[in-house]
């Protein structure tokens, strides 16, 4: 294997203790919805990033014990010998390519609220669990952190006998117990794991001996340590004390991984976060303070970026999480010198919302994700077609895009016509407001592919009637027509249009993203649809002058945001650029120069002044085309056109990933006769 | 069996269709967070309410089709064929104790964002779904139509290949298909599914007609069905449409089960819906209108109450959830005469939380509730005692007391003594809170059976001290001794004591529940707890002529009480009572004569005028009796103590259904040597 330099560089083994990465690609630690729920999709999904080339591949969290779960999200689990087959099912994976395997094994502490064991969360001091569960930890006395470590030291014991060559003691995110112990608030000890710096950090460095004790001999012990957690002087800080935590501990782990806390800024989205490497300036010191492999993350998808790292001493290893998502492929095709190729990441946190809300990870630019043992998916191939017949994709937006690009790698010859003069539709659209623009990457992936496939030719400024799409009688036609945001208020507050809209200039996101701006003066942002786009435009309202108030039904701002980790930023945002927020507030009725709100719980009404409504409340799917055609089935069998259907938002308006997905998922099943007995494989509990 | 007058007339058989349940006793379909995935517990769960007399026991919602899954929520599934063995389990377990086995067959619709199978949700009309979810419904074609009827007929057959002797088809909640097709605001067909009402209704006729030819000859198909949703004209009502409904279907199911809607609607908790019965004016007229037995609900637990039920002809069945939760022997205590020892259901919805969190159901008063498969835990009986040591219990609150029974149960001779006049502690006190009396059946269940036993001993103002203890020398000595709220403003938010406490009266809850209350004027309730009590306390005060508002750091009201339905409900009753509400909000000081907020997204501050403070934010643990013994071994086993430990508040304060739990916890690992060998059995999945 020759790679072209400078990546070459990257394709460097690392040795880290006892054990040797081949490259230095490191997918760190993340959650994914599979845990111990879904071992067999958590395996395949694991195995493919192997199969990829990521020289190390980690678990997410692995809880080691009960008194520490965070149920209903579904981490790992090693709480004892019962769980090593699953885990075995995941060293196996990872090994079959090459790869190291990772655990990281974790202790909540009062990040734990136990709903599932039901056993009192513990912590250094006795404290509220950092949830809102009515519920408080208890303060760990000495025959609990003898227990803590024990814990520990037998977990490691069973993560080696799983086959894992790299084991973790994990302090970040502001998660566990360890980092609990040195965060001043919430450590108020006297005795000797209190108080000084040297005893806050006595149980880390216990814990870390210990596992080294247990497993050295043969599995490398990894640190996971969060630098900064962007609280000024509340939390820790590299201005503070964290430089004298790496001291302290400087060469005791074979391997420092390190990042910020909490969650929500290690896994910045692109909107807060744009800048590839973003988190260097925290945690660039501390490679000058060990002599061991430093790992480190910053959504890092561009090879030179990489490179740059590792030549300026910042990192060893190029840790990624989310890059590793959206491409389990992107050494091999760094190796390969296929760099177009890559399936950058676009920050959107899609994948983070699965783990969120407690399914299986899923992706935004990669709709093979979490799909690689239920369904056989695979994100670099697809069944070859199964006939020689044309398709026609109409749209090329998300949807179209993905179904074409699959259909032509399945073979098939495609026609792709989009109406307007450039290819993305709202991926492209979406991508120039503010914060959003990596959002271009959807259209950028596909279109460059598509471009170079002999087999797809591509037709723009081509919008089509039925008339013209009957005449061209393409055997197989896909409608990818997108949808259009309502004008008239309805969504899930309102099933009947408001009254008066007549009264007030009203505008809609698709107006927003055509130029069409209110001239300016108090502006009204009605939120009904809850997910990211009713702050960016009154974001980006704001920036352009307006005097914005954003009003929403929902109990919370874009509350769906919180699933993304971007509520508490947008909320922020929205109020450092004096956006007034107004929550629990229907709109009753549309006034002369302004609106009657209602409250959502006692119908008290109030006046709003306004000079512009902007409406982001529901879309209606541009289905017109597909209800021309197929109401008359014998005119589509005249023509020759054997099949016809809807994908994307045309079918059921979404989120990008999953236009993404229904394009996918429609190219898959084309022309698969066994697709649809039975929908998927199932993990299922077993009964015996 | 002779069961004494009147109450005989709950035991006589019902027949429903083909089959007959045993009496009238009737657990209709509840969520359990068991569901699909926990089937050996869910299967002991039911069958424990079998064992305990229920007559019919049905299953929570079973999802028919993965177009309608509303994961992350753990229901149950009928997808296919793999999942009969697991519902076998549970026909099993009620069968064996002769009760008849329901199954509540759902499609959910526009309600089920299939975050796990990832299919376009479908709906009688486009429209966004329920959730916050970005996401929305596609509109079913005739061809949608034909294969939901068909996945109801293939559910039921194998629903009867499963055991099932009630088969359900489902229109209640604002979570089913069949219901959304008959609701105005989200039927807007024109074909002949939309329109008229009978159109309408077509779809539901349409399945129980298909369901009862499917399996109709032995098992009974039941119709669940909301009669009013609680919206006035925005919503079926029984002024409006749905004495029409019933009018239309009246013969044509076995069964009628009916109640109001949404859920929060339905599952009323004690606050909000204080009396037993109270459907009745809703569901009371369905019996006039069709010839076939009617189930309903009520929250009811007075033999009673039942009785009027049936004598007045508003119900033929007693249907119960969270009844038969609280007491799965409800049925065998009436038959058997014991009605003194029924263990009421206080309608607090901590049950719903278990479920809505996705972990096993729990209960405040039943603390084996969730327990029966995976700790064996039966709620009538315990291990006997493993030796004739005597136990003191210190604290009569809701810990102390269950402790002291259940080691009563085992045969131990136990001394409870409590510091205060009377048993109960916080069970008490809360109870004197405005809606919160039904609390107070925690301490009179337990009183009451306390009272009756030869091995207790209660003593009332009996305060002890180390010393008394150590005097006393009994052998295990539990501490229960409960926690008080913080007097400083440490808690979730603030990690420092507030500054500027001296500078205005400060309140806690317990202040409140003493009795001792502000003088009047304008008082602030800060809210770092986020469960109800912050909202209960404005309420008093409001009641009692403050001017009251509630601040919280949190993004919402009584954040928590979400998980308990009752969210909405609370913030509707403080608007309504004139509490300001302000979210987001800390106290960063306390100034004569008010308060200085500040923003938790932005720091900024604003002055609010207050002449008195309550702080509702975290509690510390009553432990100095502990503390002061642990801390001299030496003087414990001189005195012949063998064993002492924290139950219930005093060692993690969480909520009351909690305290009951780690009381009866302790009661039974009491000398059980195994108990730690492993903690609990699992349910994993299965991996071959």
């Amino acid at each position: 294997m020759t790679v072209k330099p400078p990546y070459d560089l990257l394709f460097e083994p690392v040795r880290i203790g006892p054990v040797t990465a081949p490259n230095r690609f490191f997918q760190v630690p993340h959650c994914n919805g599979f845990g111990h729920l879904r071992p067999r999709g958590l395996a395949a999904m694991r195995g493919m990033k192997a199969e990829g080339g990521w020289g190390v591949v980690c678990t997410e969290e692995v809880e080691i014990h009960p008194t520490s779960e965070i149920s209903p999200a579904i981490e790992g689990r090693i709480w004892d010998d019962r769980d090593i087959p699953a885990h075995r099912l995941v060293t196996d994976a990872i090994h079959a390519h090459g790869a190291l395997a990772g655990i990281e094994l974790v202790h909540n502490g009062l990040h734990a609220p136990n709903r599932i064991s039901r056993l009192p969360p513990m912590a250094p001091s006795a404290a509220p669990v950092d949830s809102s569960d009515p519920l408080q930890a208890r303060a760990m006395d000495l025959t609990d952190i003898r227990n803590f470590r024990r814990w520990h030291r037998e977990a490691a014991l069973r993560a080696k006998a799983a086959g894992y060559d790299i084991v973790y003691a994990y302090a970040a995110h502001g998660m566990s117990t360890l980092m609990h112990f040195m965060q001043l608030r919430h450590n108020q000890r006297c005795d000797e794991y209190g108080g000084s710096l040297e005893n806050r950090v006595r149980l880390t460095r216990e814990v870390i001996s210990e596992i080294k004790d247990a497993v050295g001999d043969s599995c490398a012990v990894a640190f996971r340590f969060a630098v900064d957690e962007l609280l000024g002087e509340e939390g820790l800080s590299v201005e503070g004390e964290t430089r004298d935590i790496v001291g302290l501990l400087a060469e005791l782990p074979d391997l420092w991984d390190v990042n910020v806390s909490g969650w929500a800024n290690d896994s910045a989205t692109a909107r807060f976060e744009p800048v590839e490497g973003y988190q260097e300036s925290y945690t660039a010191f501390v490679k000058s303070m060990t002599s061991k492999p430093v790992v480190g993350v910053g959504r890092f998808t561009s090879p030179d970026a990489m490179v740059s790292q590792v030549r300026r001493g910042v990192l060893d290893l190029i840790g990624a999480a989310r890059p590793s998502i959206a491409d389990p492929f992107l050494p091999a095709k760094i190796r390969d010198d296929r760099i177009e190729a890559i399936r950058e990441c676009i920050g959107c946190n899609i994948c983070v919302s699965g783990d969120y809300l407690n399914v299986p990870i899923r992706c935004t630019q990669n709709p093979t994700m979490g799909e690689e043992w239920r369904r056989g998916w695979h994100p670099e191939k697809i069944a070859p077609k199964a006939s020689d017949d044309r398709a026609l994709v109409v749209g090329g937006g998300p949807s179209g895009l993905e179904c074409a690009l699959q259909l032509g790698q399945r073979g098939y010859r495609v026609t792709l016509a989009e109406g307007s003069s450039a290819l993305g539709g709202r991926s492209l659209l979406e991508s120039r407001l503010p914060g959003l623009s990596s959002t271009a990457r959807v259209k950028d992936y596909r279109e460059g592919l598509l471009k170079t496939m002999a087999g797809v030719e591509i037709y723009l400024e081509s919008p089509l009637d039925s008339d013209s799409i009957l005449e061209f009688g393409f055997p197989h036609v896909f409608l990818a027509t997108g949808s259009a945001w309502r004008r008239d208020g309805t969504g899930r507050e309102n099933h009947r249009p408001l009254r008066g809209l007549e009264r007030l200039p009203v505008f809609t996101p698709d107006d927003i993203m055509a130029g069409k701006l209110p001239a300016g003066g108090r502006v009204t942002v009605f939120d009904d649809d809850h997910y990211y786009l009713g702050g960016v435009i009154a974001e980006k309202l704001a920036d352009t002058g307006c005097d914005v108030t954003l009003v929403t039904p929902a109990l919370t701002v874009s509350a769906w945001t919180d699933f993304t980790l971007e509520q508490d930023k947008i909320i922020t945002r929205l109020l450092e650029k004096n956006v007034e927020l107004t929550v629990r507030r229907n709109i009753a009725e549309v006034l002369p120069g302004g609106l009657r709100l209602a409250c959502t719980h006692t119908g008290r009404t109030e006046d709003l002044e306004a000079d512009a409504l902007v409406l982001v409340t529901a879309r209606d799917a541009n289905d017109a085309l597909y209800r021309s055609l197929s109401a008359e089935p014998d005119r589509l069998s005249a023509a020759g056109i054997q099949s016809l259907q809807r994908i994307g938002d045309c079918l059921a308006p979404g989120t990008i990933a999953n236009a993404v997905y229904l394009g996918h998922l429609a190219a898959q099943n084309f022309q698969d006769e066994d697709w649809d007995t039975a929908l998927f494989r199932r993990e299922m509990t077993a009964l015996a």
